[in-house]
């Protein structure tokens, strides 16, 4: 389908159905018996249980599957600061992703602030009755901020999907990309385009699975500890685990290319040229995310010598797809009554994508499963659950 | 089935199912195709018409279905002030009762503060996807308090059923009673025996509907003028309608209850006994709404001379139960994308169940229709969208 015709369509799509979100009844009520135990006067030994012992509203209640995905529609798709009502159709969209991908109920909540602390407060207000929050579409760096005071001030999952979901599948495609030619990751040169929130989450990321060397650039070059004063806190925090090697130089991407094995961007469509690739190591892998448009078109990165190739693309093999790790991810958070989704998670989600695929089906179109791949929610959630139960942030087991 | 086994097979209810809501999908997801068109990149294009047309919301999204059942566990049921987490058996109750009702798509927020600014600024805040807030057992008078500034300061539709919900169903219980004996509304007695949130706007609406002569009691006694500084501003209001014939005597309800036509009690259990109801007119209604146990058991008021009585139990005739009305009032007011929900719709939704009921289908024990019968809700929305239009509130017709 040609792009105005797949809006057109989608257009079409949300009239006829009048969004795409509804609501349905587990139980019963036709009658007066019937009634009687879901509302009035049954309900209220539910509710009596519950002020007893607060954790039984998981037994209770569909509390334990509900997710809000919440946004103030300040940064949306590549739409920018629409609002709330505008994102209304990412945000239902989201919602039913995380029930068709991991039964996961949800719905949207789009925030009339785009106050920091006005949006803290009203995801601490409304948290009874969540199983978890599901932030989306936030600008940042206040994305960040509001996800980590969030998760220092709640005892419920809450995860920032635009930081984290990128950063998890790239993690997959990399762990895969090595495990198909024999790279190591320890030796890894990675190169990193962008510094927003998926960016920067990126980079934590690789850091964790144990790249040494990652050099990320932005709007004011190579990142460099000389430049200090001109970054964000977000930027800060970065100056401690990346740029090793020091390296500033021209300090230009085209720069920090040279001698790279991995590019990872986030960040602007054709940024990065045939020439700039051919400077990079043998074989190098090529993330070009930026969409609609990637950082360096598939076919100009394999003519320029790259080996294995992802983009934000159904179009192009190795989708990096968000979908592949936030369905499966709030199952298991959810599944286990996880307190948060730390770190140590969202790294067994990305393995868990990973070695999905056997040793001999990785081929260099196909480093990661398909998103309708209906094994990888199972494998993702299982995988968190583990890690949640090892980390100490499970209170089910 | 007795009171214990209710609350036992409630209880395995809610278990079995884990609550009683969850989410569904109105669009499929089960290929590239189509996640192209219900999220990234088609969900870009109901997004940029919104962006240009904000009204655009409602023709896009689920938002002009999409009623958030709102509560901060202050007054839930008789169980009192629980909490946000234990009220949610209730809420979503509510929510699956919006749309098992009147196909109102409905979740449940229980909020975590009583602060009745935090209320109703979150409120605000949640405004942009709601199609419409149903306030919810929140303590009085504050719930009076919230719901005005939310009307005031909101474009949707914004209903506290514990206060509008029983006068409305007791007001078209009133009018079938009089139909059926032919007794005329402006020349009754009406008692009112408590001014709480539901009492309050029982006593406004009848007035509205014509009765002229109101006499409200509560714990101070008789409402009369000499005790205004004993009151809050919900009762002060009250004094400009009530108690026209300035009675105040010995200053207790069965004083009030002298010479009256009818009872209306949403108080506690027990305050009325035989010989009070034998000091009334001859033939008086009751309606004795004090659940579970009302002011007077339906046995006792037909012993000493009652002709029509209503409670608020299922398991006597004339159950007055808030069911009939505000599923088919949401319906109504979401069908015209009304900006209110003013007091003529509120009236028009009373006289829609009255009714509903013909002349000769009425009968001392069926002045109301069953909670069951399906033509409630369609005839109760209709007429609130009338009354919608003509009072200029609708935004479409």
């Amino acid at each position: 389908m040609g792009k105005e015709k797949v809006y057109e369509e989608a257009l079409k799509l949300h009239e006829d159905n009048k969004g795409k979100l509804s609501i349905q009844s587990k139980v019963s009520v036709t009658n007066k018996e019937e009634l009687s135990l879901a509302y009035s006067p049954g309900v209220a030994e539910p509710c009596r249980k519950i002020q007893e012992n607060k954790e039984d509203v998981y037994k209770y209640t569909s509390k334990g599957n509900m997710v809000a995905v919440i946004t103030d529609g300040s940064a949306v798709l590549g739409l920018g600061n629409i609002g709330p009502e505008a994102s209304l159709p990412v945000m239902e969209g989201k919602s039913i992703l995380l029930k068709e991908f991991a039964n996961v109920d949800s719905f949207p909540l789009c925030l009339d602030t785009q106050d920091t602390e006005e949006i803290i407060n009203t995801c601490k207000l409304l948290a009874p009755s969540l199983g978890g929050i599901n932030l989306e579409d936030i600008k940042a760096p206040k994305c960040v901020e509001i996800e980590r005071r969030l998760k220092e001030e709640l005892d419920i999952p809450v995860f920032h999907d635009d930081q984290h979901g990128t950063a998890i599948v790239t993690t997959a495609a990399l762990i895969n990309a090595c495990r198909l030619t024999g790279k190591k990751i320890e030796d890894l040169v990675v190169v990193v385009s962008g510094t927003g929130a998926a960016g920067s989450s990126i980079i934590k990321m690789l850091n964790d699975l144990g790249v040494k060397d990652i050099i990320p650039t932005n709007s004011k070059g190579i990142v460099h500890e000389s430049k200090r004063e001109k970054y964000n806190f977000l930027t800060h925090e970065l100056l401690e685990i990346v740029n090793k090697g020091d390296k500033l130089g021209e300090d230009t991407l085209e720069y920090a290319l040279e001698g790279a094995d991995v590019f990872v961007g986030v960040s602007i469509a054709g940024l990065v040229t045939k020439e700039m690739v051919m400077k990079m190591n043998d074989n190098p892998f090529i993330f070009a995310m930026a969409n609609p448009i990637p950082e360096i078109m598939p076919e100009d990165a394999i003519e320029a010598g790259a080996t294995i190739i992802g983009t934000g693309r159904s179009d192009y093999p190795n989708q990096i797809n968000n979908v592949l790790a936030f369905p499966g991810i709030f199952r298991g958070a959810l599944d286990c009554h996880a307190k948060a989704i730390n770190e140590e998670m969202k790294l067994a989600a990305a393995k868990a994508i990973a070695y999905l695929l056997e040793d001999d089906e990785l081929e260099s179109d196909y480093i990661i499963p398909s998103p309708f791949d209906n094994r990888v929610a199972k494998a993702v959630s299982e995988a968190v659950v583990k890690a949640a139960i090892n980390t100490g942030v499970a209170r089910i087991k």
